[in-house]
Protein backbone atom coordinates (compact mmCIF):
# COMPACT_ATOMS: atom_id res chain seq x y z
CA UNK A 1 0.00 0.00 0.00
CA UNK A 2 0.59 3.87 -0.57
CA UNK A 3 1.64 6.18 2.59
CA UNK A 4 -1.61 8.04 2.22
CA UNK A 5 -3.06 3.84 2.60
CA UNK A 6 -1.20 3.52 5.65
CA UNK A 7 -2.16 6.94 7.14
CA UNK A 8 -5.61 6.45 6.48
CA UNK A 9 -5.82 2.53 8.06
CA UNK A 10 -3.56 4.01 11.12
CA UNK A 11 -5.59 6.59 11.85
CA UNK A 12 -2.12 8.55 12.09
CA UNK A 13 -0.75 11.73 10.19
CA UNK A 14 1.39 11.35 7.28
CA UNK A 15 3.83 13.94 9.11
CA UNK A 16 3.65 11.16 11.99
CA UNK A 17 4.52 8.41 10.42
CA UNK A 18 7.66 10.21 8.22
CA UNK A 19 8.55 10.78 11.71
CA UNK A 20 8.95 7.82 13.11
CA UNK A 21 10.73 6.80 9.60
CA UNK A 22 13.31 8.90 10.07
CA UNK A 23 13.66 7.53 14.24
CA UNK A 24 13.99 4.16 13.00
CA UNK A 25 11.11 3.09 15.06
CA UNK A 26 9.42 2.37 11.11
CA UNK A 27 11.60 0.27 9.17
CA UNK A 28 11.64 1.89 5.38
CA UNK A 29 8.85 0.57 2.87
CA UNK A 30 10.03 -1.33 -0.48
CA UNK A 31 11.20 1.52 -3.14
CA UNK A 32 8.74 2.49 -5.86
CA UNK A 33 9.97 5.02 -7.14
CA UNK A 34 12.55 8.05 -6.18
CA UNK A 35 10.22 9.32 -4.05
CA UNK A 36 7.76 7.13 -3.35
CA UNK A 37 7.50 3.05 -1.49
CA UNK A 38 5.05 0.34 -1.21
CA UNK A 39 4.43 -0.50 2.84
CA UNK A 40 2.55 -4.07 3.60
CA UNK A 41 0.82 -5.43 6.90
CA UNK A 42 3.56 -5.42 9.03
CA UNK A 43 4.38 -1.69 8.86
CA UNK A 44 0.31 -1.30 10.11
CA UNK A 45 1.39 -3.53 13.27
CA UNK A 46 4.69 -1.68 13.77
CA UNK A 47 2.25 1.93 13.79
CA UNK A 48 -0.11 -0.20 16.04
CA UNK A 49 2.18 -1.28 18.60
CA UNK A 50 3.99 2.43 18.65
CA UNK A 51 0.51 3.63 19.86
CA UNK A 52 0.22 1.25 22.00
CA UNK A 53 2.83 2.02 23.96
CA UNK A 54 2.49 6.13 23.17
CA UNK A 55 -0.74 6.47 24.08
CA UNK A 56 -1.70 3.45 26.37
CA UNK A 57 1.24 2.79 27.90
CA UNK A 58 2.31 6.99 28.12
CA UNK A 59 5.84 5.82 27.33
CA UNK A 60 8.29 8.40 26.39
CA UNK A 61 9.97 7.70 22.73
CA UNK A 62 13.15 6.92 24.05
CA UNK A 63 11.93 3.85 25.83
CA UNK A 64 9.89 2.87 22.82
CA UNK A 65 13.40 3.01 21.07
CA UNK A 66 14.44 0.00 23.27
CA UNK A 67 11.58 -1.89 23.04
CA UNK A 68 11.45 -1.56 18.95
CA UNK A 69 15.26 -2.40 19.16
CA UNK A 70 14.01 -5.49 21.30
CA UNK A 71 11.06 -6.68 18.98
CA UNK A 72 13.21 -6.09 15.78
CA UNK A 73 16.52 -8.21 17.11
CA UNK A 74 15.34 -11.72 16.09
CA UNK A 75 18.51 -13.26 18.32
CA UNK A 76 16.82 -12.57 21.33
CA UNK A 77 14.44 -14.66 22.46
CA UNK A 78 11.01 -14.36 23.04
CA UNK A 79 11.11 -13.99 27.16
CA UNK A 80 14.09 -11.37 26.59
CA UNK A 81 12.31 -8.96 24.48
CA UNK A 82 9.23 -9.29 26.93
CA UNK A 83 11.64 -8.75 29.66
CA UNK A 84 12.42 -5.07 28.52
CA UNK A 85 9.10 -3.92 27.61
CA UNK A 86 8.02 -5.06 30.98
CA UNK A 87 10.79 -2.81 31.88
CA UNK A 88 10.04 0.38 29.90
CA UNK A 89 6.51 -0.34 31.61
CA UNK A 90 7.57 0.28 35.15
CA UNK A 91 8.23 2.73 37.53
CA UNK A 92 11.94 3.06 39.03
CA UNK A 93 11.48 1.70 42.68
CA UNK A 94 14.63 3.09 44.77
CA UNK A 95 15.67 0.33 47.74
CA UNK A 96 15.93 2.30 50.86
CA UNK A 97 18.44 0.31 52.92
CA UNK A 98 17.50 -0.79 56.12
CA UNK A 99 15.62 -3.56 58.60
CA UNK A 100 12.50 -2.84 57.20
CA UNK A 101 13.24 -3.18 53.64
CA UNK A 102 14.67 -6.40 54.27
CA UNK A 103 11.82 -8.08 55.72
CA UNK A 104 9.66 -6.47 52.65
CA UNK A 105 12.06 -8.09 50.61
CA UNK A 106 11.20 -11.47 52.61
CA UNK A 107 7.53 -10.91 52.65
CA UNK A 108 7.60 -10.61 48.34
CA UNK A 109 9.78 -14.06 48.22
CA UNK A 110 7.33 -15.80 50.59
CA UNK A 111 4.32 -14.52 48.88
CA UNK A 112 6.39 -15.35 45.03
CA UNK A 113 7.06 -18.80 46.50
CA UNK A 114 3.47 -19.42 47.92
CA UNK A 115 2.15 -19.08 44.32
CA UNK A 116 4.88 -20.85 42.74
CA UNK A 117 5.56 -18.50 40.46
CA UNK A 118 9.21 -18.34 38.78
CA UNK A 119 10.30 -14.29 38.78
CA UNK A 120 13.32 -12.50 37.82
CA UNK A 121 15.12 -11.16 40.28
CA UNK A 122 15.51 -8.01 39.05
CA UNK A 123 11.70 -8.40 37.85
CA UNK A 124 10.23 -4.49 38.51
CA UNK A 125 6.90 -5.86 39.35
CA UNK A 126 9.08 -7.57 42.27
CA UNK A 127 10.60 -3.91 42.98
CA UNK A 128 7.17 -2.58 43.50
CA UNK A 129 5.91 -4.79 45.45
CA UNK A 130 8.92 -4.58 48.29
CA UNK A 131 8.29 -0.81 48.15
CA UNK A 132 4.73 -1.56 48.83
CA UNK A 133 4.97 -3.91 51.14
CA UNK A 134 7.58 -1.62 53.34
CA UNK A 135 5.38 1.21 53.14
CA UNK A 136 2.65 -1.12 54.87
CA UNK A 137 4.71 -2.25 57.47
CA UNK A 138 6.06 1.67 58.32
CA UNK A 139 2.35 2.40 58.35
CA UNK A 140 1.42 -0.99 60.87
CA UNK A 141 -0.80 -2.12 58.47
CA UNK A 142 -1.65 -5.62 57.09
CA UNK A 143 1.19 -7.55 54.87
CA UNK A 144 -0.92 -10.42 54.96
CA UNK A 145 -1.30 -10.03 50.94
CA UNK A 146 -2.11 -14.20 50.29
CA UNK A 147 -5.51 -13.85 49.29
CA UNK A 148 -4.70 -10.79 46.69
CA UNK A 149 -1.92 -12.76 45.64
CA UNK A 150 -4.58 -15.98 45.29
CA UNK A 151 -6.74 -13.59 42.97
CA UNK A 152 -4.36 -12.14 40.91
CA UNK A 153 -3.06 -15.89 40.21
CA UNK A 154 -6.98 -16.91 39.06
CA UNK A 155 -7.39 -13.66 37.36
CA UNK A 156 -4.25 -14.23 34.90
CA UNK A 157 -4.44 -17.95 34.37
CA UNK A 158 -8.38 -18.25 34.25
CA UNK A 159 -9.05 -15.14 32.20
CA UNK A 160 -6.32 -12.66 30.98
CA UNK A 161 -3.12 -15.22 29.81
CA UNK A 162 -5.86 -17.59 27.20
CA UNK A 163 -6.11 -14.28 25.15
CA UNK A 164 -2.64 -13.81 24.95
CA UNK A 165 -1.16 -15.62 21.80
CA UNK A 166 2.66 -16.09 21.80
CA UNK A 167 3.00 -18.08 18.03
CA UNK A 168 2.07 -14.53 16.01
CA UNK A 169 4.72 -11.70 14.93
CA UNK A 170 6.96 -10.73 17.75
CA UNK A 171 5.11 -6.79 17.61
CA UNK A 172 1.58 -8.86 18.15
CA UNK A 173 2.87 -10.44 20.89
CA UNK A 174 4.70 -6.93 22.25
CA UNK A 175 1.38 -5.47 21.58
CA UNK A 176 -0.81 -7.93 23.30
CA UNK A 177 1.61 -7.93 26.55
CA UNK A 178 1.58 -4.02 26.68
CA UNK A 179 -1.73 -3.72 26.44
CA UNK A 180 -3.29 -6.32 28.47
CA UNK A 181 -0.75 -5.14 31.19
CA UNK A 182 -2.14 -1.48 31.20
CA UNK A 183 -5.29 -1.44 30.36
CA UNK A 184 -7.10 -4.63 32.02
CA UNK A 185 -4.90 -3.14 34.93
CA UNK A 186 -6.45 -0.27 34.60
CA UNK A 187 -9.62 -1.81 34.27
CA UNK A 188 -9.32 -3.85 36.90
CA UNK A 189 -8.43 -1.29 39.47
CA UNK A 190 -11.36 1.18 38.72
CA UNK A 191 -14.02 -2.27 38.93
CA UNK A 192 -12.15 -2.61 42.30
CA UNK A 193 -12.57 0.95 43.52
CA UNK A 194 -16.34 0.97 42.37
CA UNK A 195 -16.65 -2.63 44.54
CA UNK A 196 -15.04 -0.59 47.38
CA UNK A 197 -17.08 2.20 47.19
CA UNK A 198 -20.51 0.26 46.59
CA UNK A 199 -19.15 -2.11 49.97
CA UNK A 200 -18.27 1.19 51.38
CA UNK A 201 -21.68 2.78 51.21
CA UNK A 202 -23.48 -0.17 52.87
CA UNK A 203 -21.21 -0.24 55.94
CA UNK A 204 -21.39 3.10 56.66
CA UNK A 205 -25.28 3.81 55.58
CA UNK A 206 -25.75 0.74 57.78
CA UNK A 207 -23.90 1.98 61.22
CA UNK A 208 -23.43 5.68 60.98
CA UNK A 209 -26.30 7.52 62.86
CA UNK A 210 -26.56 10.37 60.46
CA UNK A 211 -27.55 8.41 57.60
CA UNK B 1 1.64 16.37 74.87
CA UNK B 2 4.46 19.28 74.03
CA UNK B 3 4.70 20.16 70.28
CA UNK B 4 8.24 18.00 70.80
CA UNK B 5 6.34 14.59 71.35
CA UNK B 6 3.74 15.46 68.62
CA UNK B 7 6.91 15.85 66.48
CA UNK B 8 9.03 12.43 67.58
CA UNK B 9 6.13 10.23 67.81
CA UNK B 10 4.67 11.42 63.97
CA UNK B 11 7.98 11.25 62.69
CA UNK B 12 7.91 15.14 61.00
CA UNK B 13 9.95 18.21 61.87
CA UNK B 14 8.18 20.66 63.93
CA UNK B 15 8.60 23.36 61.20
CA UNK B 16 6.36 20.84 59.37
CA UNK B 17 3.87 20.82 61.79
CA UNK B 18 3.52 24.67 62.47
CA UNK B 19 3.36 24.98 58.55
CA UNK B 20 0.10 22.26 58.97
CA UNK B 21 -1.24 24.61 61.78
CA UNK B 22 -1.15 27.77 59.94
CA UNK B 23 -2.63 26.35 57.05
CA UNK B 24 -5.11 24.89 59.13
CA UNK B 25 -4.75 21.74 58.12
CA UNK B 26 -3.93 21.00 62.12
CA UNK B 27 -6.34 21.97 64.84
CA UNK B 28 -5.04 24.39 67.42
CA UNK B 29 -3.85 22.54 70.69
CA UNK B 30 -5.04 24.05 73.66
CA UNK B 31 -2.92 27.02 75.26
CA UNK B 32 -0.77 26.42 78.17
CA UNK B 33 1.18 29.95 77.78
CA UNK B 34 1.25 32.29 75.55
CA UNK B 35 4.04 30.27 73.55
CA UNK B 36 3.17 26.68 74.62
CA UNK B 37 -0.05 24.19 73.67
CA UNK B 38 -0.76 21.03 74.38
CA UNK B 39 -1.75 18.04 72.16
CA UNK B 40 -3.61 14.91 72.07
CA UNK B 41 -4.19 11.81 70.06
CA UNK B 42 -6.84 13.27 67.83
CA UNK B 43 -3.59 15.61 66.62
CA UNK B 44 -1.50 12.82 66.19
CA UNK B 45 -4.17 10.99 64.20
CA UNK B 46 -4.19 13.69 61.68
CA UNK B 47 -0.62 14.05 60.94
CA UNK B 48 -1.10 10.62 60.15
CA UNK B 49 -4.10 11.27 57.92
CA UNK B 50 -1.80 14.15 56.37
CA UNK B 51 1.11 12.51 56.03
CA UNK B 52 -0.68 8.80 54.40
CA UNK B 53 -2.83 11.53 51.81
CA UNK B 54 0.53 13.45 50.67
CA UNK B 55 3.08 10.33 50.46
CA UNK B 56 1.03 7.54 50.20
CA UNK B 57 -1.48 9.24 48.02
CA UNK B 58 0.59 11.65 46.42
CA UNK B 59 -2.02 14.37 46.68
CA UNK B 60 -1.07 18.01 46.38
CA UNK B 61 -2.01 20.08 49.70
CA UNK B 62 -5.03 21.73 47.98
CA UNK B 63 -6.72 18.28 47.53
CA UNK B 64 -5.83 17.49 50.87
CA UNK B 65 -7.21 20.20 52.02
CA UNK B 66 -10.10 19.71 50.56
CA UNK B 67 -10.63 16.28 52.31
CA UNK B 68 -9.88 17.69 55.77
CA UNK B 69 -12.55 20.28 55.48
CA UNK B 70 -15.20 17.78 54.86
CA UNK B 71 -13.43 15.96 58.36
CA UNK B 72 -13.92 18.41 60.14
CA UNK B 73 -17.57 19.35 58.54
CA UNK B 74 -19.74 17.25 61.06
CA UNK B 75 -22.79 18.06 59.32
CA UNK B 76 -20.84 15.97 56.67
CA UNK B 77 -22.72 12.38 56.43
CA UNK B 78 -20.03 9.51 56.52
CA UNK B 79 -20.89 8.79 52.85
CA UNK B 80 -20.13 12.45 51.27
CA UNK B 81 -16.92 12.85 53.09
CA UNK B 82 -15.70 9.62 51.58
CA UNK B 83 -17.23 10.65 48.43
CA UNK B 84 -14.82 13.63 48.44
CA UNK B 85 -11.40 11.87 49.41
CA UNK B 86 -12.53 9.49 46.89
CA UNK B 87 -12.76 12.35 44.09
CA UNK B 88 -9.74 13.86 45.38
CA UNK B 89 -7.76 10.66 44.68
CA UNK B 90 -8.95 10.38 41.17
CA UNK B 91 -7.62 11.42 37.55
CA UNK B 92 -10.55 13.43 36.12
CA UNK B 93 -11.62 12.26 32.75
CA UNK B 94 -12.62 14.41 29.81
CA UNK B 95 -15.13 12.45 27.98
CA UNK B 96 -14.76 12.19 24.12
CA UNK B 97 -18.56 13.04 23.02
CA UNK B 98 -19.44 10.23 19.87
CA UNK B 99 -21.26 7.20 19.31
CA UNK B 100 -17.82 4.59 21.02
CA UNK B 101 -18.06 6.82 24.27
CA UNK B 102 -21.97 6.23 25.19
CA UNK B 103 -21.50 2.82 24.09
CA UNK B 104 -18.33 2.58 26.82
CA UNK B 105 -20.64 3.90 29.03
CA UNK B 106 -23.43 1.34 28.50
CA UNK B 107 -20.19 -1.23 29.16
CA UNK B 108 -19.93 0.21 32.34
CA UNK B 109 -23.52 0.30 33.41
CA UNK B 110 -23.95 -3.46 32.42
CA UNK B 111 -20.98 -4.73 34.82
CA UNK B 112 -22.23 -1.96 37.32
CA UNK B 113 -25.67 -3.70 37.34
CA UNK B 114 -24.50 -7.11 37.05
CA UNK B 115 -22.61 -6.88 40.03
CA UNK B 116 -25.38 -5.30 41.45
CA UNK B 117 -22.90 -2.01 42.82
CA UNK B 118 -25.00 1.37 43.82
CA UNK B 119 -22.19 3.73 42.33
CA UNK B 120 -23.12 7.28 42.24
CA UNK B 121 -23.79 8.27 38.66
CA UNK B 122 -20.53 10.60 38.98
CA UNK B 123 -18.26 8.50 40.72
CA UNK B 124 -14.70 9.11 39.32
CA UNK B 125 -13.82 5.28 39.20
CA UNK B 126 -17.50 5.11 37.03
CA UNK B 127 -15.66 7.91 34.74
CA UNK B 128 -11.81 6.19 34.62
CA UNK B 129 -14.25 2.52 33.72
CA UNK B 130 -15.78 3.98 30.54
CA UNK B 131 -12.50 5.46 29.52
CA UNK B 132 -10.51 2.53 30.00
CA UNK B 133 -13.58 0.32 27.82
CA UNK B 134 -13.51 3.11 25.43
CA UNK B 135 -10.06 2.47 24.70
CA UNK B 136 -10.39 -1.31 24.72
CA UNK B 137 -13.10 -0.94 21.86
CA UNK B 138 -10.84 1.63 20.02
CA UNK B 139 -8.26 -0.86 19.78
CA UNK B 140 -10.91 -3.67 18.93
CA UNK B 141 -9.99 -5.72 22.33
CA UNK B 142 -12.67 -7.50 24.30
CA UNK B 143 -15.02 -5.11 26.74
CA UNK B 144 -16.12 -8.29 28.07
CA UNK B 145 -14.79 -7.61 31.80
CA UNK B 146 -17.58 -9.59 34.06
CA UNK B 147 -15.04 -11.87 35.32
CA UNK B 148 -12.59 -8.71 36.30
CA UNK B 149 -15.74 -7.60 37.90
CA UNK B 150 -16.62 -10.96 39.62
CA UNK B 151 -13.18 -11.03 41.28
CA UNK B 152 -12.71 -7.72 41.98
CA UNK B 153 -15.71 -8.21 44.04
CA UNK B 154 -14.54 -11.08 45.79
CA UNK B 155 -11.50 -8.72 46.83
CA UNK B 156 -13.34 -6.33 47.74
CA UNK B 157 -16.20 -8.05 50.15
CA UNK B 158 -14.24 -11.33 51.04
CA UNK B 159 -10.96 -9.56 52.10
CA UNK B 160 -10.60 -5.72 51.84
CA UNK B 161 -14.08 -4.55 53.42
CA UNK B 162 -13.69 -6.97 56.77
CA UNK B 163 -10.69 -4.68 57.59
CA UNK B 164 -12.35 -1.19 57.44
CA UNK B 165 -13.98 0.58 60.91
CA UNK B 166 -16.28 2.87 60.09
CA UNK B 167 -17.27 3.73 63.63
CA UNK B 168 -13.93 4.83 64.65
CA UNK B 169 -13.37 8.55 64.33
CA UNK B 170 -13.60 10.56 60.62
CA UNK B 171 -9.74 10.64 60.45
CA UNK B 172 -9.33 7.06 60.44
CA UNK B 173 -12.42 6.42 58.36
CA UNK B 174 -11.07 8.30 55.53
CA UNK B 175 -7.08 7.15 56.42
CA UNK B 176 -8.45 3.78 55.97
CA UNK B 177 -10.47 4.47 52.75
CA UNK B 178 -7.12 6.32 51.10
CA UNK B 179 -4.38 3.55 52.25
CA UNK B 180 -6.71 0.90 51.46
CA UNK B 181 -7.43 2.60 47.90
CA UNK B 182 -4.16 2.97 47.20
CA UNK B 183 -1.74 0.50 48.87
CA UNK B 184 -3.52 -2.38 48.17
CA UNK B 185 -4.51 -1.37 44.57
CA UNK B 186 -0.64 -0.85 44.52
CA UNK B 187 0.00 -4.28 45.89
CA UNK B 188 -2.85 -6.22 43.76
CA UNK B 189 -1.45 -4.91 40.12
CA UNK B 190 2.02 -5.52 41.35
CA UNK B 191 0.85 -9.04 42.47
CA UNK B 192 -1.05 -9.97 38.81
CA UNK B 193 2.00 -8.46 37.02
CA UNK B 194 3.84 -11.19 38.71
CA UNK B 195 1.41 -13.61 38.04
CA UNK B 196 1.45 -12.26 34.43
CA UNK B 197 5.19 -12.60 34.54
CA UNK B 198 5.38 -16.43 35.48
CA UNK B 199 2.55 -17.37 33.29
CA UNK B 200 3.84 -15.29 30.14
CA UNK B 201 7.08 -17.26 30.44
CA UNK B 202 5.97 -20.44 30.63
CA UNK B 203 2.92 -20.02 27.62
CA UNK B 204 6.78 -18.51 25.33
CA UNK B 205 9.08 -20.76 26.97
CA UNK B 206 7.40 -23.46 26.03
CA UNK B 207 6.20 -22.97 22.07
CA UNK B 208 9.18 -20.51 21.21
CA UNK B 209 11.63 -22.13 19.12
CA UNK B 210 14.38 -20.36 20.29
CA UNK B 211 13.80 -21.29 24.23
Amino acid sequence: MRMSELSSRSGLAIATIKYYLREGLLPQGRPLAATRADYDESHLRRLRLIRALLEVGRLPIASIKQIISAVDDDSLPTHVMLGVARHALSAAVAPEPGDDWSEAEHDAERLIAAQGWRIGRRAPARAELVQTLHRLRQLELSTDLGHHAELAHRLVTEIEIPSVTPDGPRDSTVESVVLGTVLYGKAFDALRRLAREAAEAEVSLSTAPDA
